[in-house]
């Protein structure tokens, strides 16, 4: 079922060079690209395989669009049409709506027939979901758990009593929500006595969560996901954290309780923030950096395993740490001579 | 079901400033607590919230009772007493004893009738839980494990083949118990032998366990985590490990095989413990650090990305390695300055 | 069921001093060890464990033989002849082939009779297994995906639709295979769009993968995982990223996107590798490092929490680190000195 070129050239705004009525029926890269496909260049460092691509049209920028072979579809920002492009060649399975008769549903508050119930799956009492939910085989779905419509979500994920889930997430396989957050007061013996985490969690709308991922309920008070924000695998969000609207986070991050992230900030993988901080809205932060201290700036933070700094200043500094042995000595020599002089 | 001022005072020995009948239901946070709830005050950093919470009743030190608008309850670990007045008002939900029809049990060797099995959970052959165990939905329990008294497997858990688990511990969704140990040699040929990991898993008293935490079986003999240890989310031990009683270690963390952790220690999210290696007991590793040798004497340690050294020490070089490239142009203006006079 | 020495020294190749008729039925420490038992010394930290070992006999290298009280198995490779010790004294279970009444297949294609389905497993439609593969209690294999003879899936793994998994691999309890990888285009009014993931996952022969691993499949083509391959436990594995044989990865690594390991590489534990790079054959790369660009020839790198250096460059730099607020004060001195001299 494929697309001609002229349909996406007015769906998606773009200057078409190249026959309209040509079809294509799948996305694929420059290089693995055949007749029928379409691909895209959005990064630089791809551009010398456009000579030789066999794709039927690409889509790409202004300064590209004479140096491809084959039609194009010129875009101002290439990668977001590839995707929406990407997406209309091939969309989401469609769902099988039913409950399978190994599911194990409580006495639920509602779910729609439109909703699909995979084998094995658990749902407690109370729990409500919107139409056209998906609940993955194996995954459990705990007391009063409240999803909005056209949340899919995978196998072998557990979601913790109480939680609330808006519409058209994506929720992977192995991600954890509502788990205990980690509170605990220690005693003059040394030993501790555990907080009660008797918080929940609460997530926007069009949240994706990567496989693995762990968002722990409030200690007091939700932890928070607002709309759009997308997390990758491995990542943990500790408890009574506040993630702003269309946040990026990269796997195996991790968010320390009560910390407040703002609104489009894109965070690297590795990035390791402390509890307790604001980031302010519009923050980049580079992959591996510890943030040990608020970043009420937006701009672009950065430190590779040491806490974060400007990227300009850790850019430089990393340089000087690569030469740090021979500053050693070079400063010896110096105090050697200067001693010897006087 | 509220409890009285004056009932909380006798039972935690504190000092009660306030009418000793008013009833308290719940726990909030300075800020969102209204009449009938109880707040606490143990980080000064909230210090100004005191002055217009609308608790009934805060817990607090000595220091900050004569700021309190309302009554207080005076404690000398206000943060202690706080964590079991929620647990008193806020217990945790009563079992449901029973085997779901759903749940697969093996041969299995005793599972009283005080247990609650959820939907979907798997008990295999020989497999001996004490009374009031709770095992959560589509969580799998592999042959001859044994677990005591009132522990808690929430949902989606595996634990292998042979593990044991002491009595109040609880283990959080997506943790796994009992894997294989990494452990290969290397032939000359580049490929690599497995080595088989034929030791166990033993956990003590009092353990919590967090979300999609792994903790591996031994190669020759058991990996050891003792009583009251307290383990965060997407930590992950090593084969052999062993950690001494009422340890705590925060998320993301990371222990390398065979390495022994002493009791009481603090150790902070993502910190990278090395294999084979000796940790004292009491010590605290501070978030972030790599600790790539023993620490033989209680201290605190950081390193935030770098290998773990005083916290005082670390501090100071962290604070000059944001000088880094100053110092380094600062260095070659004195070669020249030296050069020139010479 | 034990074994003679004369059979183990026959089948490996050692050398063997004391008596053939000796029976060995399993493995343990030099320390452990009791009648009956056979130990390895393979790490010179252990070597004088040696003298009082109560081991039946040990195997261990020629310098080592001479100090053995007991029978010795010479060999020049001694972990590797343990490993397969090991492996001959303690072996896997044998499999006991059916499909639990619980399970659930789909109309998959093939599921040989000598298989072993565990207890709650879902196959999706159009599976197919080899010979002897065995599927844990609770695991998800999604539609169309194809295991190879042998392999054995643990517990609680979930395995995306259209993954394709080689011939003896080994896979951990909740390892997620095939999930989406992360792709988003950031439209200008900061919101993201999902780029779809339409490539898959393939994975060789003879790989092992630990608990919670996860390994995106494709964006675009697959993500590649060769013959050989070891991966521990809570590794994150990008799309698109390939794997070459024999290559070894240790806990809480992780690899982003499109990036490329050769062959026979040994990655420490939580490394971090950036997207879109080539790490060349034969590469080392100490634990904890960061590493930022490509590593085009073998050798040793390090960087504990900083990006990758050679070793010995690396593990100089650290001692300056150490060193740093003293070279700054040293600086400080330097300059103060040349101001009043002149």
């Amino acid at each position: 079922m494929g697309m001609t070129l002229g349909l996406l050239a007015v769906r998606y705004g773009c200057e078409l060079r190249g026959d309209p009525d040509s079809v294509v029926d799948r996305v694929a890269t420059l290089t693995s690209a055949g007749p029928g496909a379409i691909g895209f260049l959005a990064n630089p460092v791809y551009r010398s395989q456009l000579a030789d691509t066999q794709a039927t049209a690409v889509i790409l920028g202004t300064a590209d669009a004479d140096n491809c072979p084959v039609a194009v579809l010129i875009a101002q920002e290439p990668y977001a049409v590839y995707a929406r492009v990407a997406a209309d060649l091939h969309p989401s399975p469609p769902l099988r709506p039913g409950i399978h008769a190994s599911a194990v549903l409580g006495n639920v508050a509602c779910v729609p027939a439109s909703c699909q119930i995979g084998p094995g799956a658990v749902l407690g009492d109370g729990v409500s979901l919107g139409e056209r939910v998906s609940i993955g085989a194996s995954t459990v779905v705990g007391e009063g758990v409240e999803i909005g419509a056209d949340t899919r979500i995978s196998a072998g994920v557990v979601i913790y009593v109480g939680v609330r889930l808006g519409s058209r997430c994506l929720i992977h396989s192995g991600a954890v929500i509502g788990a205990d957050g980690f509170g605990f007061a220690r005693e003059r013996d040394g030993s501790q006595i555990k907080v009660p985490q008797i918080g929940g969690v609460v997530i926007g709308d069009d949240v994706e969560i990567g496989a693995c991922t762990t968002i722990d309920r409030g200690a007091l008070g939700d932890t928070f996901i607002a709309d759009g924000v997308k997390l990758d695998n491995q990542i943990q969000v500790g408890h009574n954290v506040r993630i702003g609207a269309h946040t990026v986070i990269a796997g195996q991050a991790g968010v320390s309780g009560s910390t407040t992230i703002g609104a489009r900030c894109t965070i690297g993988g590795r990035v390791a923030i402390a509890g307790h901080l604001v980031i302010a809205d519009d923050v980049v932060i580079g992959g591996g950096t510890g943030v040990p201290g608020s970043i009420l700036t937006a701009g672009v933070y950065a430190g590779g395993g040491t806490p974060a700094d400007t990227l300009q200043r850790w850019r430089k500094n990393m340089v000087r740490f690569g030469q740090l042995d021979e500053i050693a000595r070079r400063l010896r020599a110096v105090e050697k001579r200067i001693n010897r002089d006087s």
